[in-house]
């Protein structure tokens, strides 16, 4: 298959180019273009490029409000909310952090709720620059049905990733973001387009009765991973990115939606703490290595995100590629 | 068998003598003589009386506290820290828990951590109380090793549950309290008694290979629920309820315990936030009963929680029975 070999610079050009056509101005186009950018560079292929299509059809159907103007104000001592204007989420995020970063060098910890918002992207990279400014951050979002309440048989969870980061002196923080569903949806497509059939336990038809199809699971629901373990977590998720900030539940955003392929609206939830005011200033870091040297003692294991960063180096060494095919959708858009 | 049927509050007083004997003050003792009680109670005999030997070896050792005196701490505007005093858990909750309910309703989220305390207990009965008071909450804490590293084959966490809890204006707040091991250790020693053989995954032998044979895996360690995403969750807790409040990681709690039977030293790590402050004061409560009712529309679903309330009820009405064996060995404490 023909490759062509792009800078990261050079993707996201291609996505900022994009977005304007289709109505975005320059700061949305540009907070997009960036998560689309690192995306490629990390190797999280599913939310590089092959989103822009999803962007622009949210643009295209005026669902997404690409001139948003999102606002943060400030809702109690430790709690900031993110108005997004009916956006995409890249420019809320760019917009709040800074401002979740001051508040919890002042309070130990702190909260972030964003609303009114169109979420589309991996929330490692929301986490990333907030434990690169030395804190440690949580964040989780909702999106549409897909996972089943453990014990039940229809979706009612988005898949509904958590992810979490912590702050390391010399190197990059270590961060984990991971979805409530077993498998990706992605991946259960995949396996469909190979003829390959799931494990037990991946997925239900669209009546709710188990199978290793993938065919039948993409037209049924996914599991939560770990059981009733994971799906409790996928609840958590839905309370807090939904309700606990006054935003949709992912069955509520799935009603609202126009199915035009891109987000839906919804909303995100963050928290941030400073490691530095817990009152072991001198030993946490210490302590954080300690338990990565742990880890990476055994045979086998490695941090969560490491395959990430060493996606990273050799993109930046060697830049991206990505099949002509996909290259020249991009540029019909 | 013959069976003992006490009220809860007999159980108490059994508790509370016990611990008197061994040295406790009798605030010490009525808090985990509580812990205990509501334990049985909900039908959570695992951290019921079951464990009253062990917070008694651990007083008998001198490795904890009896008469401790915990004090609580402002770290910064949304932080507090309780200093444990080498004492068991459930009085320096005690303590901090108010401070923690007036700071979150000025502030909007806060976070406490306690240190220098030996726990012992489940967390939901420490979750509870918080969303009672109308509060969104979340807890976890680390122990000795148990669980391996996702791809690894030592024990290196701790079974480190976590906890989240969510308040209801009509109802009593739906808790969710679980271990980051696929399976609680309890468990797998009915297994073993009963000579029962495991399910796939649930844990390893000594040499770190897996086993279905559950008293190879009490030789062992057990795995993470859901592969690689329990296990992040269980890193998670040890910085968490370790690192960050400057208090021992599982690895380093064992090294330092004597191993009398009680819990080690460590440390546990609680936030709450106040849903009224978020923003959607009105519509959050509402929000939330709109999620349960979707998870109880499904047959098979039940909400986190729900089996100990309705065991509450049971004990409420009928007290609690124990086998009379057990019984006597309280009584022989």
């Amino acid at each position: 298959m023909e490759k062509v070999q792009l800078t990261i610079g050079e993707v996201a050009a291609l996505a900022q180019d994009s977005l304007e056509r289709h109505g975005c101005d320059n700061d949305n186009a540009a907070a997009v273009a960036n998560v689309i950018a690192r995306a490629e560079r990390d190797g999280c292929h599913s939310h590089g490029l092959m989103r822009l299509p999803g962007y622009v059809a949210a643009l295209d159907s005026g669902k997404v409000n690409g001139k948003a103007r999102p606002e943060v104000e400030a809702l109690a001592p430790a709690l900031l909310r993110v108005q997004g204007d009916g956006g995409f989420a890249p420019l809320a995020l760019q917009i709040g952090r800074d401002h979740l970063i001051e508040v919890t060098q002042k309070t130990g910890i702190a909260a972030m709720s964003l609303v009114n918002i169109h979420h589309f992207a991996a929330l490692w990279g929301e986490i990333e620059p907030i434990a690169e400014a030395g804190l440690c951050a949580m964040a989780c979002v909702s999106y549409k049905p897909a996972v089943i309440p453990a014990g039940g048989s229809k979706a009612l969870y988005g898949t509904n990733p958590m992810a979490f980061g912590w702050p390391r002196k010399n190197a990059p923080p270590v961060v984990f973001d991971q979805a409530s569903a077993v498998m990706a949806r992605g991946e259960v497509m995949l396996a469909a387009r190979e003829g390959k059939s799931l494990p037990d336990g991946v997925g239900v038809d669209a009546k709710g009765a188990a199978t290793n199809d993938p065919d039948e699971v993409l037209k049924g629901a996914l599991l939560a991973f770990g059981g009733y373990k994971g799906s409790s977590i996928a609840m958590m998720v839905e309370l807090l990115a939904g309700a606990l900030i006054g935003e949709s539940l992912s069955v509520e955003a799935a009603v609202r939606d126009n199915n035009d392929g891109g987000p839906p609206r919804g909303g995100e939830f963050m928290l941030a703490m400073d490691p530095n005011l817990f009152g072991d200033a001198d030993g946490w870091a210490e302590r954080g290595e300690k338990l990565f040297g742990e880890i990476l003692a055994q045979d086998g294991v490695r941090l969560p995100g490491d395959k990430r960063y060493l996606n990273r180096q050799e993109s930046e060494k060697n830049g991206i590629n990505i099949t002509r095919e996909n290259y020249d959708k991009i540029l019909a858009l």
